[in-house]
């Protein structure tokens, strides 16, 4: 059973405060196990690797065969059913489709005093795509991370993913053939990370990670930061769902649950301005959690961290949203452009009763690597840009040298800088 | 006496790629110590920041002395002789020009199959900027930081620089006058990071930190990254001249000093294919060192971290500035451009003869917070983008659902997410 909160109640703000900062995640202290293992592979390259994925994945490989083969992407491909294949072009299409119109513009002028300014865009030479084994396999999240590599014009995607006990995911593989993934190997935990980052006999480092991972994954891509960039630490998933009384409970109940399947740590939260409704839906969750395959996963989800908001006033309300700052927010009501209007923190919005947030999991267009655990409030979703970086470009002609000149020369003195000021005036002959 | 490689010396590779990863910087592991002094300010508040302050900068402050109130920036705003401050306003005013213009722009559009999509940018809605205490505190970083923020909109500025002794920095007070600093805290080290990011009684936390800092003010950023956002982990500076025959060797000697007497870490390379320049520029450069009021400090730079790379072809040789990927990038040629184009890795490119980077630290309008140490592969220099965050936003008739939906169906099945097959289902009576 979902905690419920009301915002008439008197202690509302306090609850509502300690409901923020309740933590979802045990923060496992691996960063002593980490930091060996990452010493090791750049001490002993691919033998580490070696080592490592038989102690933790349980299987032998050699230095040779840590790459997995376009052969055995092929079989692979061949082994997922069409229907799967075709839905996952439609997810690559798409969202590519999309990330195109990310793809950020140069820009160049002249200004008044005669100073050219400029920014140029270009691609990360290589980026590695870190792809969780187990349960978490989802092809989605490989196209998710590599089609928009792709679109920035990344030249080499490296993508590594365990494979415990040495069994293959044939979906994952068959979702980066079709995102263009350049590289693949068999290799998980912080010793990727650091193969990515460093490199190894076989494996180039690359100058960027991304993806989702546990634990150790997270602690090495936090360590190795700074010797490559880095994108979010993704924490569980969830969702805010702002629902106005004329929703079908079945529908919000539905969403509720498609997030708390993911994990037991995942959080799903109704807020809605309708006691009935919110009493509709705690009732369509309980019936549907009977019939779910994931019940358990969901059940406890719902019940540890779970929220029912119940608000005089939905627009007045979305303050509350923005402090929750969720990954998804469905904004279930009449006219959901005023809403829309109003948030500030938010990885993704979906608007209306017919956008329920699965589509953007999958089908969209638009990227579901977005900021969780509140980070929305400083961070945005995936996109071309994490691929990309901007040089600024500066200018002067001897005349604009001229007028700017003596400013810098103030600045850099009064900074205590001589040779900075004695690079200006050699020019100009102070 | 900076090392000499020659592109045609039969070592040159080895000896290049040894001299890519020669560490600058002794990284103290001062890692207990800084997660130590976070726990103590998220368990003690102000009490904490006044002991610590007390401790490391050696003074007595009580909590409701934290702040720097108006009247000290008024009468530090009074000590700051008119001249340096019509040069701060000057570089203010470019600063604010160049960045509105990186102020992103929304996107909404309806695709082929109806479904909208769109991306709503959000500025931040406070942040933090660390300003170091001591030599390397520069008005003119207070500004870079300061102004990027306020144009992409963020609600509270609050900056934090320790007062060694106790002792106010008028110029770095002014500049945060100039660029509109809501909020300033005299605190400093690894406290005053944690103050940002968790709040005290005094001061409430922001959502992102910027700013440069030794290495416990790293590693405290490092460590609170998640809860906040940051911005990159700041190195020793570093320069790349790249010279063409036709330059006086003083003015490139001007250049390289400028970068080296930051720091003895600092870095300053120049990339010619003229042997002759080369000796001339090495002859300036002790000449002029001589005369240098911070000539201990650029010696040291230039006899342990400078260089000297003589190639047979400039432009055949960019590949190599790619890989120094440095921070600041001169292209001291007759057609810039010809270079400029092959340019992929770099913080900031300086364009013709009468570009010194030190316009660029002061009064260029671009921004002088750039990558260092190789991350001009992964990551860009300070702009309006880090203080801002994008929302995606989607929306599906029901209709779109309809076409849409057996995809996301498809996926959610193969993924084994049964809720998430459901809530597209519902919809569709399937």
């Amino acid at each position: 059973m979902a905690i419920r909160l009301d915002d008439r109640d008197p202690d509302f703000e306090s609850r509502f405060s300690a409901f923020l900062t309740t933590k979802r995640e045990v923060s496992d202290d691996v960063d002593q196990a980490v930091r060996a293992i990452i010493d090791d592979v750049r001490a002993r390259g691919d033998a580490a690797l070696v080592d490592f994925t038989r102690r933790f994945d349980r299987f032998e490989v050699t230095a040779a065969g840590l790459a997995i083969t376009p052969d055995e992407v092929d079989a692979a491909v061949a082994a997922v059913p069409e229907e799967t294949m075709d839905a996952l072009k439609v997810a690559r299409d798409r969202i590519e489709s999309h990330h195109v119109r990310q793809r950020p513009a140069d820009d160049r002028y002249t200004d008044a005093l005669g100073v050219e300014l400029g920014s140029k865009w270009t691609a990360v030479e290589a980026a590695g795509l870190y792809v969780p084994g187990g349960t978490a396999s989802y092809p989605s999240s490989v196209l998710m991370n590599a089609v928009p590599a792709k679109v920035a014009g990344v030249d080499r995607v490296v993508m590594v993913v365990p494979t415990p006990d040495g069994k293959l995911n044939p979906l994952v593989l068959a979702a980066a053939r079709l995102a263009g993934v350049d590289e693949i190997y068999r290799i998980g935990g912080a010793q990727a990370v650091a193969a990515l980052a460093y490199g190894t006999e076989t494996i180039r480092p690359v100058a960027k990670i991304v993806g989702p991972g546990n634990a150790y994954v997270a602690a090495a891509k936090r360590r190795v930061f700074g010797t490559v960039g880095i994108d979010m630490i993704a924490g569980p998933s969830e969702v805010l769902v702002i629902a106005d009384k004329d929703n079908d409970p079945d529908w919000i109940a539905a969403d509720l649950l498609a997030q708390a399947e993911h994990d037991t740590a995942a959080q799903s939260i109704l807020m809605t301005d309708d006691a009935a409704l919110a009493d509709a839906v705690e009732a369509a969750v309980e019936r549907q959690l009977a019939r779910l395959p994931r019940g358990e996963t969901a059940a406890a989800s719902w019940r540890d961290y779970g929220a029912i908001l119940l608000v005089s006033d939905l627009a007045g309300a979305m303050p509350l949203s923005d402090r929750i700052a969720p990954e998804h927010l469905e904004l279930a009501v009449a006219d959901p452009e005023v809403l829309l209007a109003k948030v500030r923190n938010a990885g993704a919005v979906f608007l209306g009763g017919h956008t329920p947030e699965v589509i953007g999991d999958y089908v969209g267009g638009s990227n579901h690597v977005l900021p969780t655990a509140r980070s929305a409030r400083f961070s945005s979703g995936l996109s071309v840009l994490d691929f990309m970086k901007r040089t600024s470009i500066l200018k002067c002609s001897a005349d604009a040298l001229r007028v700017l000149g003596p400013s810098a020369i103030a600045l850099a003195k009064a900074e205590g800088l001589d040779a900075h000021a004695r690079s200006v005036a050699i020019r100009l002959n102070l």
